[in-house]
């Protein structure tokens, strides 16, 4: 008796991927460990000054709309101010584009619920962001999987993939997580011809497109899509839906991001979000644009930049001083990780374990690729955070990393090295 | 071309109740209509320099937290005080049987997310909270309505639907959305055993648990089911969740509410969760914390049922004294909603026009019954809020209401109301 819920609640997480990695990391918690895990901004830069200064004011002037029940679509204000920023890079968005998000997270589990079924095939880079994996498989989905190389997605791939009829293709143009790449300007241009002509809509994630250390901005794919609609069409958006976030820019713990889209998708997405979470914390919103207004986030911004292009810098450095050449990594222009893969015949979730025992953490790569993505290759991968240790700690941890990879490298036989 | 979106976004939202409702509320937002429609508590008693207090706190002691990713189940500190507070009412909560979430509508939604596959039957009162459709119908949900009186669920009609198999029950027994009814102690007993015996899980939903004006608490259906469980099974919750929220006693802005379930469910929820938003506001959830400890949250709810009540019975007088014979009302012993049945033969949604010429509105009722449940009476009723308007808007909103009704009254042919 009383256990209907125990018999009951079994049936829908069977296409969850395994919390096997969240257990995992909750390892790294331990404050000996230096963990390059999470995806974690740094905490010492949050700009604290004027998320005060900001409470205050709300509070002083603004309280009942900020404590109150807000419109599902988000906070006006702060809508048109995503939309007029996001106009800057070219993406004409108004703001009925705009679709505040319980952090991007959620834009993804709105997509999965408005679009997929049971057995809907999603086109994914390999490696891919473990998130998008576990939102979308809570609505059934499978994957279709396309390898990336250190310029994106390799769209030289992409034909047969298209040819089999994915629901939609979800990629990261920037600094990718957790590969750390950037797909490429020409490869962007394909992209958004072959999405056209095969009738696929693409959703495009960029978190990280503003913490870009070195290089030229490249025009996102929801930019390029649109200068292939003909100019009478009426459209100002069209193939391409695009998320980002405040996570990575001002605070994660805010849980702000948003979804640019055409007019009537957002109606739906807005519609479902209602019998999500009814809206995002007005309190959170209302908050953060009193921060990010009167150009406070681009300057801050600025200052992250130079922050963690240090912190990047560092790690490479160290990575480069360390390691055994057997073991090779990206070289990110942006964002907040790196992409490591080991020698052949080396395993990361053996590496993992040995790492720990140095205090040092990270995630072990398997867990970014969809099933049928997981080929031989996919457990000789770990993805490496560099903006929320401090470059001391950074030093210090890629050492020790260094040790368990080099203990590792030598209990791995030559045999299978080969 | 470019419109791939507009053509593939169709599918899901079939199951989805019309939005029909919300566009019409969008009316009420004219500053010269007074507005018995939305939940919204009264935005005059929100606690506004405890906020400013806890901002400041918070951020002077506790910054990094707040503003950086936090656990998926939500904030330790917070959790305890939730299982503590929970406690007190004889619900042997701890730390781990407890879910943060965004709001109690994301509650809803991930109940839905782990339990209902496409076409699943879930028994719900008629009428029920609108949201709680919307949350189970987007994932395919049908249901299974028993009809309410004065004394809550009509628990002599439940044999034949829970033989039907339902996968939960959702119930609301305190003051119940919209009916403001509040279910009867002996039906709530009965309640659980038939749930036990039928092994059907409840939901058991109190949003408003805390708000009551006058009578004695009655125990909560997690209480009585626990009584159920032998003392030596292990069990320190059974066959019934339970879920609240502050969003009725501090602020809805928060969006804050909760799960109160077995270990091993809160476990395959926080999965979910996971996927679906990573997790609720670390800002608000540290920011509550702050607001609601050291018994402030006990201290400002007895100061909002004396404001509520008030409220209440400036409402009950209002329309006992402007309203035609031919029109009944709940009389609720707490809650934030009264329930009006219209004369036979009168339309709520034609009654819906005619308020909103004489600037006041409300729901109609219809919006509150399952498909099933939709039968020849549900267009007789209104939802009316009476926590949001000040007693002298009360007074000119009703009696504006009574001006619409006597209009259709009038205009109803007798026949009809035969």
């Amino acid at each position: 008796m009383s256990t209907a819920w125990t018999s009951r609640y079994a049936l829908r997480t069977k296409g969850i991927k395994s919390s096997a990695i969240r257990e995992l990391l909750k390892l790294t918690q331990n404050p000996e460990v230096i963990s390059f895990a999470g995806g974690l901004p740094a905490s010492d830069f949050f700009p604290i000054e004027r998320f005060e200064e900001a409470c205050r004011k709300v509070l002083e002037k603004n309280a009942a709309a900020a404590l109150q029940y807000g419109e599902t679509e988000g906070y006006g204000p702060l809508r048109d101010m995503i939309a007029r920023h996001t106009s800057r890079y070219g993406i004409k968005a108004q703001t009925e584009n705009v679709l505040i998000t319980t952090g991007s997270q959620q834009a993804l589990d709105l997509i999965g619920k408005l679009l997929i079924n049971l057995g809907d095939r999603i086109l994914v880079e390999a490696p891919t962001y473990l998130g998008a994996l576990q939102a979308f498989s809570a609505y059934g989905a499978e994957y279709l999987s396309v390898p990336c190389d250190e310029d994106g997605l390799r769209i030289d791939l992409l034909e047969a993939p298209l040819r089999a009829g994915p629901k939609f293709m979800y990629v990261l143009p920037n600094f990718q997580n957790p590969g750390g790449t950037t797909l490429a300007e020409d490869r962007r241009r394909t992209l958004v011809l072959l999405a056209d002509r095969y009738g696929i809509p693409i959703v495009e994630d960029d978190p990280y497109g503003q913490l870009r250390y070195e290089g030229e901005h490249l025009p996102s794919l929801v930019v390029l899509d649109r200068e292939n609609v003909p100019r009478d069409s009426g459209y100002t958006l069209g193939n391409v839906i695009y998320l980002s976030t405040f996570s990575k820019t001002l605070a994660p713990g805010l849980r702000l991001g948003w979804i640019v889209a055409p007019p009537e998708v957002i109606a739906k997405l807005a519609q479902l979000k209602q019998g999500t979470d009814l809206h995002t914390s007005t309190f959170a919103q209302v908050v953060a644009y009193e921060v990010a207004r009167d150009n406070f986030l681009d300057e801050h911004v600025k200052r992250l930049r130079v922050v963690y292009r240090e912190r990047r810098d560092v790690m490479l450095e160290a990575l480069a001083q360390t390691f055994p050449t057997e073991v090779t990594w990206t070289r990110p222009k942006g964002g907040l990780f790196l992409w490591v893969t080991l020698a052949k015949g080396m395993d990361a979730n053996e590496l993992f374990k040995e790492a720990l025992k140095q205090n040092v953490a990270f995630v072990p790569g398997d867990s970014f690729f969809a099933p049928d993505g997981l080929g031989e290759e996919s457990n000789r991968h770990l993805r490496l955070n560099f903006s929320h240790a401090r470059p001391e700690e950074i030093r210090e941890g890629i050492r020790r990393l260094s040790v368990a990879v080099k203990n590792q490298l030598q209990q791995t036989p030559a045999v299978r090295r080969a």
